[in-house]
């Protein structure tokens, strides 16, 4: 069997993340039991939400056990299989975590799924076409209900999420507005992810900045909201919002390492009567099919163009993880490991 | 023509609303039109929402003109009718402002309506089985969406749309805990209300004491919470919300006088993917029929029994009114007229 390299939660952040909170192993792949499939991972995916894992406090995600395989989404190959509905060469989308390899109890429900990399790319199935494309889709149908005309703003506008949501609402007749950082960014949600407009926050690092730069963008107001981040772009955006606006609460970035990060002017959601709610999208499996269906058909007709960062082995995980909770990343952040 | 007398928002307040904003005149009522109807206001309606009205700044509520009597909920008795639909001795509500008397253009939608004092007091008509009950209502039913068995918590308990509140929720089965300022209100909301249990917030005047406070009287957590108040009491019930938990957000009195009043951690809307939605009960007439059906009828079955607070003389309004904003009414606030 071949050797795998596995990342492992090591111990757990004080604050900020750091490499020194995982650690690198290797070990052998186990011989395969009646039902098992072997799987070489060709990419990880890096996403923001691990970040929450890592703590021990209560959060959305269930909490990332210390001294095992760091828990993450993977695409890959079978290369071998005990299971008679996988055969070796199939594709498969999975919850292999951070190694090389994975053996896999194929049979139980959930834990694999054949993919079609005919018109998709392999690895989208971890952005656009998978769970982050999924939490656009989720936060804009089912939370923001946006109607054709209504203006929707999203912030971390360039990553899996934001440019999935952009696509989303542009094809539902959308104003849409993101919020990014840096100048490269926002053109690329511009000229190639549709966008009508997109401000980078770091030109606008308070919420007087940001709320004027937002009333520049969107003289209609704010109708929805998609946020990704919280703290003073949250803030900004409800300065903005419409009677009525309806606010989908992903994540809140800005506070992962433990911040406090209060809401400067709750009255607003009461004088604007505007419904926000939180939500994570893998207690909603019954909108997958749909989900994915529309989200494969605007990648197919190119209108959803992602941006994918792409970090080399195994090794290179940690490093890339935090560069994602920094923003470095452009697009998807995968670890590529073939 | 009898002299009315009336109360006029004179100047508006900066900071905390004092008695210098507001100033009595008199008037004579003006000989009635076609289509008119002469009432006589037998009770005012004082309620949190008008502090708001006092503002320039955009709030919920339109903006009180200045100059002009000071509008609020109203009950009386026609007793001079060029109306085919309306007689001398009909009861009505309506939104007669502070003044003893009102010409209304009975025709127009939604100006008067006539009520049947048989089994429910006229005076109720601006309490529990009028907006403040129906806002309850709403909060409830269209927001909270309770089932039974869960919890459910309130702050100003006591006041007239708790006290509706807590009633409604106990009516489907809930466990229903208030929040309310003193030993008096508690032992209200439990002997007369029907409040499993009821929290002085005065004996636990932080966030730390009054969760966990929260935490023994609601040994499962909180699912549904319908807001009055904001600022601590507000992070407080966020730190006890069960997941999936639904905020009803009605009021937010202690920044009526334009206090910052942040929420502490936004985050957990969506660790624990809570749903919080602003209202205006008046932006849903639809639900008013369902809601004001329900409420007499847990009047007249001893089940809601509302206390009310009594000002004698529209002389007296402005005072109850500062009052009613400190907590120092017990239930509904309302002016006596005659």
């Amino acid at each position: 069997m071949p050797t795998n390299r596995q990342i492992l939660l090591d111990n757990r952040p004080e604050g900020e993340a750091r490499l020194s909170n995982f650690k690198l192993v290797s070990s052998e792949t186990p011989a395969l039991q009646e039902g098992e499939v072997l799987v070489r991972h060709h990419y990880l995916s890096l996403d923001p939400y691990m970040r929450g894992r890592m703590n021990d406090a209560k959060s959305y995600a269930a909490c990332q056990p210390l001294g095992e395989v760091f828990q993450g989404g993977t695409v890959g190959e079978v290369v071998e299989s005990r299971h008679p509905r996988y055969a070796v060469g199939d594709k498969v989308v999975g919850f292999g975590g951070w190694q090389e390899w994975s053996v896999v109890d194929a049979g139980k429900p959930g834990m694999l799924k054949k993919v079609d990399t005919t018109h998709v790319p392999l690895s989208y199935y971890l952005g656009a076409v998978g769970m982050p494309g999924v939490t656009a889709w989720y936060g804009l149908v089912k939370i923001i209900e946006p109607k054709p005309g209504e203006t929707i703003t999203v912030s971390a506008a360039t990553g899996a999420v934001g440019s999935a949501l952009g696509a989303l609402a542009k094809a539902r007749g959308c104003r849409v507005v993101g919020i990014a950082g840096g100048p490269e960014k926002c053109r690329y949600a511009t000229d190639e992810l549709g966008f009508d407009a997109c401000i980078d926050y770091r030109q606008h690092p308070d919420v007087k900045s940001l709320s004027r730069a937002l009333k520049e963008a969107c003289p209609d107001g704010i109708d929805g909201h998609f946020e990704n981040v919280g703290g003073y772009v949250l803030d900004a955006v409800l300065l903005r919002t419409n009677a009525f606006a309806r606010i989908a609460l992903c994540g809140m970035i800005a506070g992962y390492d433990g911040q406090p990060l209060p809401m400067a002017n709750p009255q607003l959601l009461l004088v604007n009567r505007i419904k926000l709610q939180g939500f994570i999208v893998s207690e909603h499996m019954e909108v997958w099919p749909e989900a994915l269906a529309e989200l494969g058909g605007l990648v197919a007709a190119g209108k959803l163009r992602p941006r994918e960062t792409v970090a080399q082995g195994i090794e290179s995980a940690p490093e890339a993880f935090l560069g994602l909770l920094k923003g470095r990343n452009f697009g998807k952040q995968l670890v590529k490991l073939i």
